[in-house]
């Protein structure tokens, strides 16, 4: 007996993704049935997995009958509409979108992080967003040990976190602007190549993006604890695959480097890479196509009594999406349902 | 009567740009005789300026006799050797290395922020790193006001701070990179095509770079207060020219985000571009080659009592290195020499 499995969003790219780890086969669950669905527009599509073609269906109200976990990467106005339909034909949805986030009903889980709140789950699980989840991952056996107080968070955010188009628009845009020829722009307001936009999602009245309040909001409720101030620039960078930040915290407690680096060393889900004197620290280049959080440059802000810098790179289409969802349906395969 | 000026590191990336600038004839001094020197290796380049050939001589000691004023651009080590010879000879020397920078007789100064400090001098004048010159420049009015008790910044700094090779280097690495081809590496450790790397100079013993020490230290000096906390993570990015900065700041009394944008928009060295919703904000990209420090995202952090975060971008050549070092020329020309 394995589970019955949908990805609604199969043909996108964190879609594209859920299924290159599940080739891997490095999770612990076994699959009985994969339904592939998508917008009209790709409905068709051809899908090759496991030796047999999948074709890709409209995802629509009726497609969740059988199914035990529907994985939701198709925006967030699929998922409104969608997700409580397939509560309602009795799967669980682990959304993507920022859909229900915040939704004091909808556990928003990081795998590894908070496991338990999805004890607490009625139908509808939230995956953190991208640059969210590796942040917590980074933070949580800094918090479980000397708590935090404050976050300062710069972010060096890559194009994939936009989708297929957006990697399109860069490897379009550089070798045009490297020959002096006209730039074209569609995804993004601004040239995203050689450039840097300090711009993800919408703007607020108090001129916060929608990505940066994420970050705040997101990480308050999976620390539970409405107290940790956490303030936000996120920052769009001509990178394909992989979301980088410079993390900034002020702990409760004294917490040396030294300490920190261990505390990292032995979470599971973390790699730490800082061995600054031989070059070494993560890059996204470097880490794009694994599924940790990677962690370097970690040392001492002394502007402060208890400050700590950390420099915390992932892929976002694995670890901020497509794996976090993956740990998540293994989890629930594993304990719940 | 002009002033009798010399370059030493003419025909690199910052000597370039001075000459760029003096040929654009927008700053209030004359010139009487120009000098162009830079190491043996390219000595005899041929140079026109003004509308006749210039030959670049090799710099050494006795390169300095005649000079009024010396701009150093090549390198510590030069400025260590030469810069003292060129004061022997009479010379005032405006030095961009990072040689003097915290030298005690040596004043530090970013043009419009302190140039009272120009008063101090004893022939050698010290400009600031490109990275702290603009993030002063967007503080000073802040300072004045409100006081600053901590900075939090995080960089985006582009290629051309390493100078031309480094620029070749990016040119070259992005279509290889596009066209799987292998990188080859020479300035940077590891590949800087469609990467981010969190290495700006050399590391000490702290895991702090010498870059992020400098913006640390630099500060410090130029606004007269060492109580001020400063910490920075500095990363080099795929732009050419142009660095930003993500600077978050708790200033000592309360600063409405709309008051902080009312007095950056008075003050001389800035240029604020915020209204996000027309996604105007600075980029590396529009504001190569223009001489101000842009200033955009102002807005409130409420994560503390008295939070504020900044964007800040300047093209890092012209008033990070060699429209500083004219601004300051222009000010000993009119007022000291």
């Amino acid at each position: 007996m394995g589970i019955n499995l949908a990805i609604v969003g199969s043909t996108g790219a964190v879609g594209q993704t859920i299924l290159d780890i599940l080739r891997e086969n490095n999770l612990d669950f076994s699959l009985n049935n994969l339904k592939l669905l998508a917008s009209e527009n790709s409905a068709g599509t051809k899908i090759t997995f496991g030796g047999k073609e999948i074709t890709v269906e409209a995802a629509n109200s009726s497609s969740f009958h059988d199914v035990d976990i529907a994985i939701f990467s198709a925006g967030s106005s699929v998922s409104k509409n969608l997700a409580p339909k397939a509560v309602e034909s009795g799967a669980i949805v682990i959304d993507n979108s920022s859909a229900f986030r915040m939704d004091d009903k909808v556990p928003l889980v990081a795998a590894g992080v908070n496991y338990e709140s999805l004890y607490e789950h009625e139908g509808i699980i939230a995956n953190p967003n991208c640059s969210t989840i590796q942040m917590v991952c980074a933070l949580k056996p800094i918090l479980d040990h000397a708590g935090i107080k404050r976050i300062v968070v710069s972010t060096y955010q890559s194009v994939s976190g936009t989708g297929y188009q957006a990697m399109k628009e860069l490897t379009e845009q550089s070798p045009k602007y490297l020959n002096n020829e006209a730039i074209e722009k569609q995804i993004y307001p601004h040239q995203i190549a050689f450039n840097m936009l300090p711009h993800l999602d919408s703007f607020d009245e108090n001129g916060d993006t929608k990505e940066e309040l994420k970050m705040v909001n997101e990480t308050k409720k999976i620390f539970q604890d409405e107290n940790i101030g956490v303030t936000a620039t996120t920052v769009r960078v001509p990178v394909f695959i992989g979301h980088s930040e410079a993390v900034n915290i002020e702990t409760k407690s004294k917490l040396s480097a030294c300490d920190a680096r261990q505390l990292l060393e032995n979470f599971s889900e973390v790699e730490v890479i800082d061995d600054p004197f031989e070059a070494k620290y993560p890059t996204p280049i470097e880490i794009a196509g694994k599924d940790q959080v990677y962690v370097g440059r970690i040392r001492e802000d002394l502007s402060i009594d208890n400050g700590l810098n950390l420099w915390v790179v992932a892929d976002n289409l694995r670890r901020g999406a497509a794996f976090n969802a993956l740990l998540l349906t293994e989890y629930l395969a594993k304990y719940i349902i």
